[in-house]
Formats: C-alpha cells, sequence, structure tokens
C-alpha cells in the first residue's frame, strides 16, 4: 500500500492515492510513512463521522464480502459500518451458513466471489496466512481481520490512532503490552506498529505466555507488572483467554488477575496522562478490574470508535478511485 | 417519547416531533395522546407504501442494528423493511454468530454498539427487562422488539392501528384476549394499549393460562369463550405455545382446541363486524380453525402489513430530525 | 414470463417487457423466443457490470427475499449482488435463524413477507415444487433457486448465456452432461434448455446414476465418456456427492473417477474449440482434474460471472417497471 498524503495545497488534480500494493496483509507491509497517511487520512473519516448524514459517496458501486471463517461481532459490525459509510454495497457470509462446509475449498470460494464482481474481501481465519494466501488467489482486494496468532493490522492501526489522539507523536513514548502476548495477533500487530513510529514496547507476561523468539523483536520484557507502570505512557491489556487455564498456562485466573491484571491499586501506579487501552472484549474481573475499564483514561470505547474512520481509510486507500477528498463533499440531507 | 401530532392546517416551522423520551421500551411509557399520534403518523406511512418507490429519506446516514437474543423472522423482517424504507443503513446480528457467545457481556457489546456510531438498536430478549436495562447503559435509541413475558409494544401498536382502521375510535369498544395471557408478552402489551385508548378488555382463558395478578389489571377474566364472543367486537387469539402441555398447564392441545380454540362454528358466534386478530405465527387448527384463518374478518395479514408502517412511524419519531412530513418528498422514479 | 426483446431500432415508446407471466420456476415455462430475449437482455446487464458504478436504479424501492431452506453460498450472493446492482433492497434469511423453525408453516411465512410489501421470493427448497407452490400462495414473484433434483432455471439460463457468448447460436451444437444425472436439478434444468435452443444433449453416466425415465427426454444416452468427448461442443460436468458413495450408487469416488472424471487425457479428447462448464462448486480430483478446470476452455468462472448479469435480467423482466434500457443511465460518479 502506496499512498501519498492528501496535502491542503496541493493542486486539484494530483493524486492522492497511488495503489501500488493493494492488500492489507500485516502492519510489516507498511512503512512509517504509508502508517502516518493511514493515520492523517483517518482523521478526515472521523470528521466524517460527526456530520449530520455520516457518509460520502466514495465507494459507491463498489462491493465489499466479509469472510469470517471465525466470529467477531465487533470486528464485522465495524468493517461493515465502515464500508456502508463509504457507500459500499455489503454483504457477508459466516463460514456456518456458506458452502465452504460442503468441501468447497477455499480457494474456489474466492474465484467464486471475485468472479460476481466483488472488489474487496475481509478475511478472517483462525490460521495464520489465509488471508495472505487468499490474496494469492484474487485480484480482489484483500484485507486482513485477524489471522490466527499472527496479525490484526487494522486493529493496530486504530490503536495507534487512539494512543496518537491523546499523545501527539508517539515516537519516544513507552508501551506495554500486558498479557498473553504469545496466542494474541494484537500484540505482534501492536509491536510492529508501536515500533515503526518510535515507540518503545514493553511486554509483560509470565514466560508461559510470551513466545520463545521475543529475541528477535526490538522489545524489553518484564515478568512483573508492578515496576513497569509507572514507567509507561500505554498500559495495553490483552484478553485472556480461558483455555489458557485448560492448558495450564496459568494456574487460575485468580492467580493471573493477582500477577498480571490491571487492578484499581496497580492502575493507580500510572501517571496521570497514561492511557488504559484494551482491543475487546474484555473480561472485566480478569485482566481488568471492572472500575478500571470506566476510568477517564481508559480509551476502549475510543477505540472502538476510531476502528470505522481508521478502516473507512483503509477501503478509501485500496479502493477509492483516487480521488482527492475535496471531492467527498457532505451529503444533501 | 413525547410528540406533537402533525397537523394539515400548522405552520411550515412548528415542529413535528419533540423527543423528551428516546426510547420506545413498554406501553405503558406512552400516554394517550402520544398513542393517537404515533397512529396517525402511521397513516403517512401506509401512504408512502402505497407509492411507486416505497421510500423516504428521512433517516438516511442513520444505523439501525437488530440486535435479537432470540429469534423471529417476521419481527426482525418487519423492523428492518421499515428502516430501509426510511433509507437508513441496517445491520443485525443473531446472538448466535456474535461474540456475546464468547463471554462477552450484554453491556459491552452495547456500548461496543454505540461507540461504532450505531443510532439505534432494536432489541428482543427472552428476559423480561433487558431492553430497559441496554436503554441504561447506551445513548443509542432503544425500541424493545420483545423482552420475555414483559412488553412488545410495537406489536400492540400495530394491533391498536388495525383495530381502529377498521371501528374507528376504540373508546367504548370490547376486546377479548384468548388463551396463554401468563406468558404472553402481548398480552400485557395489548391490555395496556386497549385500556390506554378506553376500550373494555376480557381476558378468557383457563386458570393455568391465567397470571395470578390479574386483579391489578382493568379487565374483566372469562374461564369460557363461547358466551363471551357474541359481546366483543374484536376476539384477539394468542398464539399457543407446545411448551405449555409439558408443563402440564394445559392438558392436550385437543382439549385445549375444544375449550379455547376458535373454531368455525364458535366464530360464528362473533357479530358480523367483529376482527378477528392474532399476532403471528398461528398454529391453525389449535388456537385458531384454519378456515377461519382465512374469513374476511379475520385481519390477520393487515396485522403484519401495518407493522411496517407502525414501526416506521416509531423509528421516525425517535430518530427523525424533527422535519415535518410535508418535507418528505416523492423520491424520483 | 412473456417479453418482448428490446431492438435497438424500436421506437422510445414502445414496450421492453410485457408481464403475462410473473414468476420464473422452471426452464419449462419459458418458449425459445422468451429464452433468447432473456439472453438478449443479459448482454445489457454485462455490459453494466463493466461501468466504473456498475449499477442501474431499475429497482430503486422494490425489496428482495432471499429464502434460502437449504444453503448456497454461491447462488445466495449471485442473486444478491445481481439485486443490489439494480438498486433493490435485499433482506435474506436462512431457516436456521428464522421461525420456521418454530412450527411457522412455509405458507403463513410467505403471506407474513409478502404482507410486509415484499416484491420478490427467491426459494431454494431440498424439495422439489416449493417454489411453485408458494407462487400459488402469493402475489409476490417468485424465482425459482434451485429445488430438490427438480429444477434451477437460472443456472440454465448463465450456462446457456456462457455457451452462447462462445460458440453463437447453439442450434445443431452437442452438449454432453456427465455425471450424476439422477439427483440433479442441474441437469434437468439444462436438457430442456439446450433442447429448446435447438442444440443436441448426451447423457453420460452410469446406470445407478441416470434416472429410469430419460426416454421421456429427447436426449442420446451413453454409459461411456471416451467415445462422446470427441463429438461434442460442450463437456459438462455434474458435481459428484459424497453421499452417492455411501449410498452404494458409485463403487468408490476413485473409481467414478477412473470411468467418468474429466481428466488431462480425457480433456484432450475434446476439440480445440469445445467448451468445459460445472456449475460449480467443483470437486477437484473427482469429477475435474484440478489442472482440466484451469485450462483456458474451461469457462467455469465465466459462469459464475454471466450468473449475476442472468439473474439481473431475470429480476428486471419480472420486477422492472417496463422501462426502456434506454432509460438506465450510466450512475453520476
Amino acid at each position: 500500500m502506496t499512498v501519498t498524503a492528501p496535502h491542503p495545497t496541493e493542486s486539484p488534480s494530483s493524486p492522492l492515492v497511488v495503489d501500488t500494493r493493494r492488500h492489507l496483509l500485516a502492519v510489516g507491509d507498511l512503512d512509517r510513512d504509508q502508517i502516518v497517511e493511514l493515520l492523517d487520512l483517518t482523521d478526515t473519516f472521523v470528521e466524517v463521522g460527526r456530520r449530520a448524514i455520516p457518509k460520502v459517496p466514495a465507494l459507491r458501486g463498489r462491493t465489499v464480502v466479509s469472510l469470517f471463517f471465525e466470529d467477531s461481532t465487533r470486528t464485522r459490525l465495524s468493517f461493515d459500518t465502515a464500508a456502508k459509510r463509504l457507500s459500499a454495497d455489503t454483504m457477508s457470509f459466516a463460514v456456518s451458513s456458506s458452502s465452504v462446509n460442503k468441501g468447497e475449498s477455499v480457494r474456489d470460494t474466492i474465484e467464486t466471489i471475485e468472479a460476481m464482481g466483488i472488489d474487496a474481501v475481509i478475511v478472517r481465519h483462525r490460521s495464520s496466512g489465509v488471508p495472505a494466501q487468499i490474496a494469492r488467489w484474487t485480484n480482489a482486494v484483500v484485507v486482513n481481520a485477524g489471522d490466527g496468532w499472527h496479525q490484526h493490522p487494522t486493529q493496530a492501526l486504530l490503536d495507534a490512532y487512539t494512543a496518537r489522539s491523546h499523545l501527539g507523536d508517539l515516537a519516544g513514548r513507552h508501551i506495554a503490552i500486558v498479557g498473553d502476548v504469545k496466542h494474541s495477533r494484537v500484540a505482534r500487530s501492536n509491536i510492529e506498529m508501536f515500533s515503526a513510529l518510535g515507540a518503545r514496547v514493553t511486554l509483560v507476561a509470565p514466560p508461559t505466555l510470551l513466545p520463545p523468539d521475543t529475541g528477535a523483536w526490538d522489545v524489553q520484557v518484564s515478568h512483573r507488572l508492578d515496576p513497569v507502570l509507572p514507567e509507561v505512557d500505554i498500559c495495553y491489556l490483552l484478553r485472556m483467554q480461558n483455555e489458557r487455564m485448560t492448558e495450564a498456562l496459568v494456574p487460575t485466573l485468580r492467580e493471573y488477575t493477582a500477577d498480571y491484571g490491571l487492578t484499581s491499586e496497580r492502575a493507580d501506579l500510572l501517571g496521570p496522562d497514561a492511557l488504559i487501552m484494551h482491543p475487546g472484549p474484555m473480561n472485566r474481573g480478569v485482566e481488568i478490574a471492572s472500575e478500571v475499564a470506566d476510568r477517564p483514561n481508559a480509551v476502549i470505547t475510543e477505540q472502538v470508535a476510531n476502528g470505522v474512520a481508521v478502516r473507512m481509510a483503509v477501503l478509501f486507500m485500496l479502493l477509492g478511485p483516487g480521488r482527492h477528498l475535496a471531492q467527498l463533499p457532505e451529503e444533501a440531507p
């Protein structure tokens, strides 16, 4: 995804978007400038979302299909809302209601969808690499909406956007990512995202919830949360899954909470301007105390809200007609 | 929901809608004037439904989400059709395909939906009070589409609209509500609705299918149907559920039909202008004979048809921009 | 469905569409002229599909509901895409998420849908004759999207369109339909379709996969594929279902492939211009070798692509306002 930043002084005929790459599969596909351009474009769509009629006709006639092999209310609705606000037609099918069950291969499904003239496929799958594989099979745009433990790039973009809206430039900032890093695509995408933006990342988790290869990342690691909290600008909590307990990776959820949960006492260790973030859905009382989730510096609901605008920016970049933003008029009431 | 009735002679600048309350949770929230205003507004949307292009742009850019924790084809499609005819964007998720299954609480689901900028949530849930609880958690408009045995206010509105269209003012009319009153949200909403409009209600059911607290309602009770039928203007039949038999509340469906079913013989006891109503889906041969369901004075299909217009009126009242109806132009063909 | 062909020289006031029949239930309902008119109209919608904004406002304000009692990704998405490109509103419900499960009869479901003002119902059902039965119950337009072993008329139309686009007039052409004819609605519809267009059909299958009544059809039958291949213009492969093996109708899939699969060696027996067709989803390696499915003369993806345009033509014919195609303007960008 190569983009040219929209610039207030550029002439009306200069291109906004140059598509040399056509998919969004992983944060690592984006360099720092591209990330910043996407975040800047998101500002525009946040503004669109505040209009009386929060729609633009940018993708009218385009069709966006959600192909979710794994369930997710919030991500699916967020992409769907984004596409509709861009005036795209949307369709979705969960795998349980599709012929994929009947032995149709993923590849033939994709080729079928593409043959119908669909422009973009939003893919979620429990296996790493499926969106990339699909991108090799199709001319439609592919956006990775989460694949296995691998990547969730729009989550990282919305997290970066939310952080930037409070903290400004993230260069030199310090982010703690707390919890089950091992099984988390959100962690992997955010390590790359925050690093690309010049921030410093500390992973906080018990050894059983860290992957063996953290040495390959430009991160620090701590097995204790308390000493890290006073030093960070962002405490980013990961969702704890019940299955980690049955896998004996944590002894009990209660012990996990005692050691790594952001309790009220621990949240008080944070600096006054530090942000508390979570990708949702939260397990209140496990990785985050319910009271902490509702504090003013917990920006979890903002993350959700910004997700729509970030996804509008991504879809506009990948599918848009190369129009100038100045050509996104207010809808007539 | 406080409304000012649209009046043919009112000046163009006077307000149509004043929203002092923002949800529709129960019939009891509405006073008689508000009900009449909603029914009058429904007339307008019945007329819209007869146009060549039965749409108005009133809710363009608004997003309406159906959140159905309990299945219902007809209610979900009816709200969806209503929202689309108002040009709103619609999304729906059944609970089985949502992360509510994964332990996400209803509250966090609602906050997520709201954060995405969704304007209204249509809620159906098997437990009484869930829509009201949701309304406390969100700034989005909440419409109760049926909660447990408690309320189903749009059903009562469409029933009142249908009755009024045949009988005129319902003051002084007599309505029999027949069947499983105990477990029926439709019965509870209609008792309040018809009473508010000045009609007299007689409940007809065996003691096992009546709640213990009928004395608190301004109704009469009869355990026999035959003597009631010649006296009523409306015979409103409730759906009989198979589980009532397994719960031993009725001996057999055959015996229920023998005592309380509207057979052909019984239907002949009704006055010539009396209406036969049913909220659907019917159990033909149980609470209503198939032949009776197809008689000219059975207005069951009209109830369904009016349901779309009533729900357009409700959504317009709660979400509309305060426009005058005179500003709802014909769509260009 | 009686239509008057659009003709480049017809005067602006002459009618394009004359609806004397209102449903599309079976290929046999169409005479040759009507089929040709539908295929000609499909040309127009193929062109619409190539526009920058591939939409026309022809069915704005119309509502099309997909009523799929049996799962099918590709057919449902294809109809949905077609309806959206005609600017219709679309709704769908799979049976598992509908009250049909709760004992609501199909008839009452249909009457409910119709009462809501829905204009067309796209029906798929595992039992033959359900769409025709539904058409007797409703004033809405009914399109058969596949019923049991009986018919799948839009599949046959898209197959004929695809064949005609490569071979021109199909009169005198020779088509082999290979595989499980007995259990195939696609075979039944295509036998009628190709016969109506003057082509010759040879069925190729083991006796266990042929119905007892092939003598009633104007077809030839062969139990061997190899001698047929050099003679045909189209080799149309049917999908092999695993259950045929458990029913002992074929010994093993491997033996089926050995005798009737279009392997690479067999595909080389086809003439240089002969087409390979399949209704999808394919079982690569069973009825068709994976390499063969990707050959240039395998037009399986084109079939899918043409399906959208054919279904636009069908919906336009059945629901359209009798407008001239000249009145289908480009959408403003």
